[in-house]
């Protein structure tokens, strides 16, 4: 080989460096690291107060030869505090890492670390495939598989929950609610949203939509946050049956499992349930219109790839014209927080 | 439960958002989906010019239904440019992520993507055994799987080429070579370092020092950067025999890999090997001395827990300590590029 081994240029200037390659090409190191550490309630414990490396690895039944490491690692990554030695949650570790304070968010972390982890471990085959690389290559089916077992669907619903907590906040900071007195959250799990939109609005009653065996979910976490007076679950299948009818239908994270068919069908059908001057909301990582700037969202999509059979997340240009196809007046993008936005789309 | 949903001071400020924990806690989608690029040679096939989403489907054999996503991805991640529907490499990308440039870094990803990052989904066993989670567990030993096979041994020196790159070029700029005529390389694989080494200093001669089996791919390396006259290959166990001698010795990711005693032990060997005046340099993502801001170093220590029996990475203090157990009458650290430092002795 004759080529150089540097171009010119790179030498006087350093400009072109591997850094960032390898930066990203390792960094499962610290997102595993940070799930290990949800996995093992380190978070939970250490809310109790501050402890040691010795104390740390006795209560966590670790063995001392990598644990150090691992808290010190914690520490460099933000996720940890340390003071003479002894190790203390971030204020944000505090708030959602602790699994007995209803801000947890680490539902979806745990199931991160328990399958989409090594599932993703997959993301070629799936590439090579079109075909999803979860329980569906066992030939079960990731909803099926959910909602058959109450200890995976416990697992889910909080997962869920931490996944639209940050977006539930802001939806219920965002939107004009002052104008509607009535909701719909279709596919509304343990009810994050239903309950962060009761609590900002006193005016508001809500729905949660959701699978029959979703239902002692909902009434529980409505229940936990006093809000059973306003807050009611209607069952059902929504593709089988019609929407609950609100001033404001909501639906978070449901839209991206489905093929662009379905999308189209269940936005028809929240459009035939609304009345006029009613809204639709849909919350997603929704991608910027260039496909350029949201790599979660795009990230989202492969997710989507490896856990369903047609779904895939998309655009807000994309959902405002499947609005706009299912009857829509007018639909506009608002960002949320951080990876995720909505799409409001008036009769 | 009656603690509040939210702590006072959240929602009127939002000072606390659980954004950076789910960033970190799915940092390994962005960091799988580069490994598959590389992977599949992404890459390597768009430094010959850039191709459209279509072309690089059928190219790269993959399905269509995720390749739009995953290219996309890429570009918001920063790892590929878009321009009219047309994807091409990154300059960092086209120098390092190249397969048949001799820059390719890609190496030591392939092996994350084939080895580590499977390995690394019993982290938490790990953690709790304090035993190696790779090859080890079913009984074999990591050295001994790489010499056994040419196979993993090309890939195991190129992965070692593409880890050693940056510091490589590093050190032949931040050392003060001038004032020493000879150098070996202790643990050299493929002899990136002396080809830089050599390469940025014309009167410098040099020995790579490794197993027998290492060297063809060390000449390989060498003849193909026309450096054979000044590059020699010196066969050995750096356990078994002595050290070459040189003026000036150099372990890259060497001593991480071993307990305390057998890192001490290396230290002392090459302190036996140098003149007087000579100079020992040891580099390593070395962990910063307050153990709170390496986060790589830190994890590079747990993927010696996941890779290795005792090994483990350290400060630039602990490996001052051995260096001054060992008779060197100074060290000092100096940080090289990323997380690299090297730590230099002289006796």
């Amino acid at each position: 080989m004759n080529q150089p081994i540097q171009p010119k240029g790179l030498k006087s200037t350093n400009a072109v460096t591997p850094d960032a390659i390898m930066q990203l090409g390792f960094a499962f190191w610290g997102s595993k690291t940070l799930l290990s550490a949800v996995e093992l309630g380190l978070f939970t414990l250490l809310a109790d107060g501050p402890l040691d490396v010795d104390a740390l690895t006795v209560q966590l039944r670790l063995h001392p030869r990598g644990t150090r490491d691992f808290l010190d690692a914690l520490v460099a990554l933000g996720q940890l505090e340390r003071t003479e030695g002894l190790y203390s949650n971030t204020p944000a570790g505090a708030l959602f890492l602790d699994r007995r304070k209803p801000t947890y968010v680490g539902g979806m972390l745990e199931m991160a670390n328990a399958r989409l982890y090594p599932f993703w471990g997959a993301l070629t085959e799936g590439l090579r495939s079109g075909e999803p690389q979860n329980e569906a290559k066992q030939g079960r089916d990731l909803f099926d598989e959910i909602y058959r077992s109450p200890a995976i669907l416990t697992e889910f619903l909080k997962a869920m929950t931490g996944l639209s907590f940050g977006a539930a906040q802001a939806i219920a900071q965002k939107f004009p609610w002052a104008d509607y007195r009535s909701f719909a959250d279709i596919g509304t799990a343990e009810g994050v949203l239903p309950v962060a939109l009761a609590r900002a609005h006193p005016h508001l009653t809500g729905i949660g939509f959701d699978l029959p065996v979703v239902q002692p979910y909902f009434e529980s976490y409505a229940t936990r946050h006093d809000l059973s007076e306003r807050l009611s679950f209607h069952p059902g299948d929504f593709f089988a049956v019609a929407m609950p009818s609100a001033d404001v239908l909501i639906m978070g994270h449901i839209l991206h499992d489905w093929g662009v068919e379905k999308k189209r069908t269940l936005i028809r059908k929240a459009y035939a349930a609304l009345p006029y001057g009613g809204a639709l909301i849909v919350y997603d990582p929704i991608i910027d219109d260039e496909r350029r700037r949201n790599a979660f969202g795009l990230l989202m999509s492969l997710n989507m790839l490896i856990e369903t059979r047609e779904g895939f997340d998309f655009t807000g240009a994309d959902c405002a014209e499947w609005f706009k196809e299912a009857g829509f007046a007018e639909a506009r993008v608002e960002p949320l927080v951080g990876p995720d936005s909505m799409v409001i789309g008036i009769k």
